[in-house]
């Protein structure tokens, strides 16, 4: 017989029989004990080893239940054929990718996109996170929903209603990894025979993306008051992509008016449709709050986007569709086999998060937040406003500076970059190159205290009025 | 100036701030505090109720922070113009969607995608989680590498490499939310000017799903070794869609010799693809273990999916896509702009799942339990195996069993179901109707234990060979 000579360490912090399964285990993997071997009955080993004798009983246990031995009844415990089992080492791999090409950081950073994350309420979210694992168990790690858990659309549901006047019932949402992953699975329902007209400029992943898709996409010029409807209609296209609540990038929010406008052309054919992207409509400052699109729709024309990465954290991938009903029966029938792309826990916090106040309060204080650097940003202009007209500023997280004089948006930049302030150009959102227009530069605020914003101001007022 | 008679708890558990602040916010709320109205002061207040001034403070930062009061140097707190801040209340909604048509559930049910969750180790995965919520703070809620984290990379392609024999390296992997979501992602790279080839039989989601993406999609059929080749030269098609490892539905373990022949067609033009769907490849009872197809593929012509769904649990929405280099230059350049799908979060933890070796012990422990279930189900053939032929027992979590007589797999399903047992035919996973082959009926063990098997086994044979 065996005698296994193992040196338990008593205070290590590791359970005595995980010492004694992880022992026998490597000795099995090194070839030490071989495959029929018998090993030690748990009374001589525990005797041998002076532990109790449910220690080793728990270690033979782990190993019998992994497969490294068997039990022969009235035998013993022997050394199983362990030729196919897994052994998976744990070094660390070379890897060869270049980690994101270092990418140049700025002192002062305008970024558009930017979201607050020092407001963001860590410690709510682990203690609701902790919550949610301990209540469920096997609920939470069995296939849900495919549209996503009821309680979550529930809770979103009222959300849109009471903050977007959205018209909809809990069963035409559909929750989704990211808008890019819900814009696919809208194209599983659509088909690909339309063709999309998008807003010039736009937000350029949407339409390279739709592009991707095999989708015939447009562009349609934007007057004062958004999307030109003549332009659309010229356009062929039968599907608008929109973002009436504040354009990006151009902020501008679309009045009532057009919003009319907008929906008469959709209704003027079966097979056309809306996309509203509501990205930000969680912050606006100032004029009364118009209803999303969607709220004027009563022909099912309108299909509406929103995500909560930019109201609560980039790394939170929920976003929701909401589907008119032609399209909800579609999808029922052509698309309803694809599960869920969110995991139910992170459902479930969110549920939470909404249901228990927590999103209340974190968008008011975001809000505030952001209203505060918008102030700041709009009070400290004051020279610039010499040389540049503003725009964009009653809603999102940016504003827009467009230069009166003949200098180029390249030159902007570059001067500004000299100085370590980070500031972006209106060009690059055009799909296709504009006739000379004049430079417009994007401020966002979002990632800016106050004292930055007033700093880089500074800055930008000395390089760019010299 | 107002008096604030607040009726506080000194021990209802929710702080005095707390109840100060929610107390004031209805009141602001209901309109019994106007806009513009004058708050106590934090040194009147706290007098008047009895509490330290720090509690009173708390209160007012906590309602200033929300946007209810404004704050005036050397005046005071005021109450704040309210209408356009969120007031989400959190009524229930009507939800008038049918939940899921109650399906009947059998005493017995021989589902062949089943995943055993009682063996989910639920307290290591709620430890990592905690570990990580505490760890990381803001870094975990920015956004990450679209691939996925560098960290669960690399653990995925040592795990490939070992277990599966796959050759890569961490930055050819994708990761994403589901098996369904990374196929969409492959469109937005391949386009959909191809023709795929499926099983016949085969897994339809995926075949639906490429329908959908408006992809032209045709079948080949199987023989003893997987997808005919002269069949898939004579279909057209440019892409093979295939399950070397373990057919589905059939079980077949795809030879060397055939996988050559496979990789030979993809060869000989630049456009063929095969993409590997590897979806069980975990679960293997017998023979010397194959090497995924993709480790013999010299010249970038595969195309390896994964997923944890089948190996972990099925709400862990986490899948994996490994790219061959041409492939993964276009993708760089036409869609790594999309975001991951996957949190962070459930990143981090299934890293450190894999890395401490959770992972292998998971694995080898599911893989003695369905052998377990495997081994009593085979030996329990014995009678039926008079009226029936077996196959695909050689991995997997289910096997066939092909009628030899006269009878019909709806007959067959029909008497199982009388009796509370649930089976499955084959010919429901034909995208074409088959001409008449004879019934054959699969059988799923994962889910169900050594006892409930035995019985549902005496059962058959009792309905079956009356």
């Amino acid at each position: 017989m065996n005698e296994l000579t193992i040196n338990l360490q008593q205070r290590s912090g590791t359970p005595l029989y995980e010492q004694i399964y992880s022992y026998i285990k490597s000795d099995i993997q090194g070839g030490h004990l071989k495959s029929g071997e018998k090993l030690p009955s748990t009374r001589a080993l525990c005797k041998y080893l002076e532990v109790s004798r449910s220690t080793v009983e728990l270690a033979y246990e782990q190993l019998l239940s992994e497969g490294y031995v068997e039990a022969v009844p009235y035998r013993g415990y022997f050394v199983a054929e362990i030729n196919g089992l897994y052994q998976l080492d744990t070094q660390s791999h070379e890897c060869s990718e270049k980690t994101e090409q270092e990418k140049k950081t700025f002192r002062y950073d305008f970024t558009p996109n930017g979201v607050d994350l020092n407001s963001f309420p860590y410690n709510t979210w682990r203690k609701l996170a902790k919550e949610c694992l301990v209540d469920d168990r096997a609920e939470l790690f069995r296939l849900g929903n495919p549209q996503g858990e009821p309680g979550l659309r529930d809770a979103i549901c009222s959300y849109l209603h009471q903050a977007r006047g959205v018209n909809c019932s809990p069963e035409q949402i559909i929750v989704g990894a990211g808008n890019d992953y819900l814009l696919m699975l809208l194209t599983t329902v659509l088909g690909t025979e339309h063709r999309i007209a998008f807003e010039n400029p736009t937000y350029k992943r949407e339409y390279q993306l739709f592009c991707n898709m095999s989708y015939e996409v447009c562009t349609v010029d934007m007057d004062s008051r958004g999307m030109s409807v003549s332009g659309l209609e010229k356009s062929g296209a039968d599907i608008a992509f929109v973002m009436p609540s504040h354009q990006y990038p151009l902020g501008i929010v679309m009045p009532v008016t057009r919003r009319q406008e907008i929906l008469k052309w959709a209704n003027q054919a079966e097979e056309r449709y809306i996309i509203e992207d509501d990205y930000d409509s969680e912050f606006r400052y100032k004029g009364k709050p118009i209803p999303a699109l969607q709220g004027y729709d009563r022909n099912g024309k309108v299909i509406y986007i929103g995500t909560f990465s930019k109201s609560i954290a980039p790394a939170i991938r929920i976003s929701y569709i909401v589907l008119p009903r032609p399209l909800l029966d579609m999808y029922r029938e052509k698309s309803s086999f694809l599960n869920s792309t969110v995991s139910k826990v992170d459902q479930m916090i969110l549920q939470r998060f909404i249901k228990e106040g927590y999103y209340e309060r974190h968008l008011n204080k975001t809000r505030a937040l952001y209203k505060n650097r918008h102030d700041v940003l709009l009070g400290n202009l004051k020279g610039l406003k010499q040389m540049f007209d503003i725009s964009g500023e009653h809603a999102g997280v940016h504003l827009l500076l467009h230069c009166r004089k003949e200098i180029s948006e390249t030159e902007l930049i570059r001067r500004a970059e000299e100085k370590d302030v980070k500031v972006y150009g209106l060009s690059e959102y055009y799909v296709e190159p504009q006739t000379e227009t004049g430079a417009t530069i994007l401020l966002g605020y979002a990632n800016m205290n106050e004292k930055k914003i007033c700093e880089a101001l500074e800055i930008l007022r000395g390089v760019w009025m010299e």
